[in-house]
Formats: structure tokens, sequence, C-alpha cells
């Protein structure tokens, strides 16, 4: 099966580090790039170094990338829905409000978990998404093709897709995201508190601790407008570690050795097992799904497969003459297709799987 | 002013991989090393890497590393001091405990803030210490001039010496250390509960994530003993860190933009002025400090160093005729001699400084 070829024509809103990475690995394939800026000497500078071809928005963009801080990404997204007729998405750290808010079929939300620093355009790179997981999270009313145009050209960047719907993306970046964030700053003030008493202090942080408190290093600019985004779901993680820190408080305080040992080796297996970056799956399986007039089907069938932990290789939407009916094609690995295929089918749906040799 | 000439001998009790890269980084200097490990097959290994020369305790070394766990270190020590006349350190996390149970004149308490996941004898290195902060923990009781060879040999192994008092040790490593390893294992188990009912979870993990949680991959079985042992300052600091995310839960709960953006800031000023582990002195100015029948007077201008955040870049005992009395010589860079110089007048010494050219 071929990887679709994708259109020669995108824009940026937001020529920073994420917009012009973009920039630069589309151009790189090819692509003529246009872009803007709320600062004229970023659109200049990203002239400068190659990462768009021209400033402004291209009616003809098949897809416009929103690289704007969270709280312009509405607004920014609707000015580049009226100004062009292709997919628009993001690459904002929420997701659920932002989607709501746009609420429109050509519109797919997206979050590429890669460069949070946000460094400007001079820290661009064009390989700066190879092998990074990029969540997409499409909902009942978003466009099948738009879908299927955006994954392509997210997966042209080297970047891994991962469907999830938006509430599911924001509770998941709050525990892996978010909520780490603020811990480091909370263990790097507590440490420079002692440190004004005791200026030994920071000379002894080893390499673990410089590990755990690098990202507090990252621009706080962004952080109000995401906790403030995402609010409920990062309380209810930091309640969560909050009670895990008073387990082990316990544990420490009884001299329990047995439970706090326990603890710990579940917390090695688990850091161990995290999943490499660079997803690499030996043989597919294709999967043809019918989606006869199902509103809705795009988002249930992708993000079934985030939650069952099957990577989806490839898409495409093959379309019947009818319009809306259709067959998703989706490539998964081998070894999640009879998960990802039993799921279907619990949920109504009627797939075919046979194995690519 | 010339760097003593180290003796000839050392003894590793211990030859896993802090004790066999002490070994190693010995014996490429021109040291006899022998060693002795509970285990027969790592006494036979680190033989066949080259860490030591022959294995047992040798009765004329000038310093003994015990490289025990934490809960061997005291018996280990009392065995090393009963069959040598020399130094005896050792590389424990947790000193006041070991340091209080061994009592001798002839034992400093040491700690390399490196290498703390403890992986056998196969990963140990010459250049384990090169730019890493070595604590020693003079106490009253403490001998000056085994103290100085101890001083000696660790700044040898490229270390950077920091001396404080044991108890001082262990409040601050609680900080920078217990707690943070504690806090990602709790992290990673918050993950880990989730992945299970959301397998795209731990896919979003990105860079952040994996440096904080890095720690948590390390050897769970160095840490019942370590909370045990250092229990009252790990719960002190528990506490401080639930009190810090209470602090942010609350700014986060508000949507307290100001707040939380000045706490990050605070945070990623921290963390962007943490020293540099290869410290580097320019000018450095000579203080001589006399100390004529004072007990505790080397632990005590030695720790006052480290509290000033001074760094003790030499450090020698001229003896007077009459036993005891004797100078202190210590080398400092230029920029903090006049600050250390007026903290020891404050505590009745009187410094000679002169700068070095």
């Amino acid at each position: 099966m071929s990887v679709p070829i994708g259109p020669a024509r995108a824009s940026v809103i937001g020529t920073g580090l994420i917009g012009g990475s973009i920039g630069l690995a589309l151009r790189a394939q090819g692509w003529h790039v246009t872009g803007t800026d709320a600062d004229p000497s970023s659109e200049a500078r990203a002239l400068e170094l190659g990462a768009i071809d021209a400033v402004g928005l291209d009616p003809d963009a098949a897809v416009t990338f929103v690289a704007a801080p969270v709280r312009a990404i509405a607004a920014e997204a609707r000015r580049a829905l009226a100004a062009t007729t292709g997919a628009v998405t993001d690459v904002g750290s929420v997701k659920a409000p932002v989607v709501a808010a746009i609420d429109h079929p050509r519109f797919v939300g997206g979050h590429p978990m890669a460069g949070s620093e946000q460094l400007g355009v001079d820290g661009a790179s064009p390989d700066l998404f190879e092998g990074a997981v990029w969540v997409l999270t499409p909902v009942a009313g978003t466009d099948s093709d738009r879908f299927a145009t955006v994954a392509s050209v997210v997966r042209g960047l080297g970047a891994e897709v991962v469907a999830l719907s938006p509430e599911r993306h924001d509770a998941l970046v709050a525990v892996v995201s978010h909520v780490p964030h603020l811990t480091a700053a909370a263990l790097m003030g507590i440490a420079d508190e002692r440190a004004e008493e005791h200026a030994a202090l920071l000379r002894l942080a080893a390499g673990g601790f410089r590990d755990m408190t690098r990202i507090a290093a990252g621009t706080p600019t962004i952080w109000p407008d995401i906790c403030s985004e995402n609010r409920d779901a990062i309380l209810e993680v930091i309640d969560r570690l909050g009670d895990e820190l008073g387990r082990l408080r316990a544990m420490v305080a009884d001299h329990d050795r047995e439970r706090l040992l326990a603890t710990l080796e579940r917390a090695q297996v688990a850091r161990r097992n995290l999943p490499s970056r660079v997803a690499q799956p030996g043989d597919v399986a294709e999967l043809r799904v019918p989606v006869p007039d199902r509103e809705g089907a795009l988002a249930e069938v992708t993000t079934l497969a985030a939650e069952l932990g099957v990577n989806i290789a490839d898409l495409e939407i093959a379309h019947s003459s009818e319009g809306d009916r259709g067959v998703l094609i989706l490539l998964v690995p081998t070894t999640g297709a009879e998960a990802f295929r039993a799921g279907l089918v619990d949920r109504g749906y009627r797939p075919a799987v046979r194995t690519l040799t």
C-alpha cells in the first residue's frame, strides 16, 4: 500500500520553535510553506532561516498549522478556517477547550509531544518531530478526509500519530507533562529556599536532581495558560500525587522496608518498560473497516486503537460513490491486529483483516 | 604550593561500581590497591578488570574506602580500623548514624555524589568522579592529618571536596536526592496505574517525563536502608514538598496566573543557576589558619567554607613541634576569600590571607 502523496501547500500561524520546525521539515520535502506571526521580526527571521517561503496565509493550503500560544489558538484557527478550504490543526498543550470552542469539521486538534520549551525560530529544526508522538484529537464531527490529510502530513514529519479524544488527551498529559512540570518547579523551589541558608546545598545536586528539575528551566510563560485551561485534570493528578507521597511517607515513617521496596520495584519495572520513542513496527496487518453512515466513526475507530495501545502505521479513506459512506483502511502491527479487530467488532463494526507480507 | 603527593597503598571494601571505580582510578595513578567483597565472584571480576592488584585488606593502606551497602558500613569500617593504621572512609548515602556509630579519629565519613545506581564492577570507570562533588563529614574528633589525606586522595580522583557536618549532609541530601527519588517513583507509579487503563498514556511520555523519572529506573534495593537511616530528614522534606504542591494546587484552582508565573519564574532562575559540576576556580587565595589547641577546629573551618559556598581547592596541615598545635593552610578562590576570612574571625580564628599570583 502506498503512502499518500501529500499536497504541496501549507501555512503555519506562529513561526516560533514548533511552527518554524514544521516549515523547515515540509520545505525540505518540497512543500511551499507560508507563515505569519504576531511578531513581524519572527516572520522576517523565519524567512531568513528558510522556514517559510513567504509571509502570509495561503488560501490553497492543504493544512494550516496553528502554532500560537494556547490562549490565541481558537481565534487564529477561526481566521485560518475562514481564509482557506483545507484542514486546520493546532499544536497546543490542552485540547478539549480549544476543540469545543472551534467546533468545525475541518479543524483537527493536535499536540506534538516534542519541543515544549518555546525558544523561537532560531531553535527550529526539521528533525524536531522525528520519532516523537503527535496526538490528534478527532471528534464526532471531524471530517475524515481532513483528518487523514493531517495524519499523513504529521507522519511525513517523522512523528507517530496517536488519536485520542480531546478529554482523554487532557487527562493523560496532566499525568505525563503538566503535574511533572509543577513538581519539578516545587522540588527546585524547595532546594532553592534551603540553598539561601546553606550555600553548599546546590553543589550536592548530582545527575538525578538535575534530570528531575530540567524541565523547570523551560519558559514559564506558557504554564499559566496551560494550568488554567486544564485545571480540573491537573488538580486531580496533584491530589493523586499527594496521596502517593503520603503513602510513601507512611512507609518511611514506619520503617516499612518491604512495602517501600515493593513500591520502588514496581516503579523501576514501569520506568524500564517505558515505550521507546521510535516505534518500529515489524509485520503489519491491514484492517478495512466499512463505515456506512455512522457519525463519529473515524474518531471512534482511531481513538480505540490508541486505547488498546495499537499504533496506527498508516490510515486512508476509500470513498464510495455515495459520498459519506466509505471504508477506513488502517495499517497496524500484526501483534495488535487481533485485539483491535475484536474491539471493533464489540462496537458493531465489521472489519476485514489481512496480513501484509 | 605543591599538591601533596599521595601515599602509594590503598584498599577498597566492596568492589562494585564505586569501589571498582576508585580502584581503577588509583591504580592508573600508580597506587597499589587491594580489595575485598562479600561476593567472591565480584573480587575475582575486580582483579580481572584491573580494579585491584590483589584480594585482601592492606595493613599499610594510607586510605581504606568502605564501599559497602549502608547497613554494613559500620561493621566493615571497624574491621578496617582494626586491620590498618591509616585513614578509613566510606561512600554511603547517609552519614550521621554511621559517623556516630563508628566514632573514631581515623574515620572520615564520605559520600561521592556520583554513580548512585549500583551496577557492579563491570560498570566501573576511572573517570566516574571527574567533576563530581564528594562530601566529607569531619567531626570534632576527626584527626586532621587523616582528613587531609582523604581529601587529597579524593581530589586526585577528580572530585571536588565539600566538607559538611554529618547532620547537615543528611538534611541536604534528603532535599537533592532522597525525596526526589521517592517523588520520581511516585510519578512513575501514577503514570503506570493509569497506563493499565489507558494504553496510550505511556506513549505520550516525552523527554520531560523521561528525565523526571529516570532515577526511578535505578536499583531499588539500596533505598529501604537509606530511608530508614535518614528517616527524619526525609519526612521533613516530604512534608515540605506536600506544602509546596498544596500551594501550587491552590494557584491552579484559583486561576491565579500571576502567582503561578512568579513561582515558576523563580524555579526557572534557580534551575538555570545550578552550579556547573566542574568547578574551575580562577585566582586563588591562601588562608593560613592557626589552630592552637582547639577541639574540632578542622571540622569547624572546613564546614564553614561549605556553608559559605566557598570551594576549598586544596588543604594542608602544617604541624608545629608541639604536636596538636598547627596551621591549616587552605586554598580558596579569591572571590570567596574575604567572606571566608570574615566568618573565621567571627568564630575566633586569626587567619592570614594572601592572594597567589
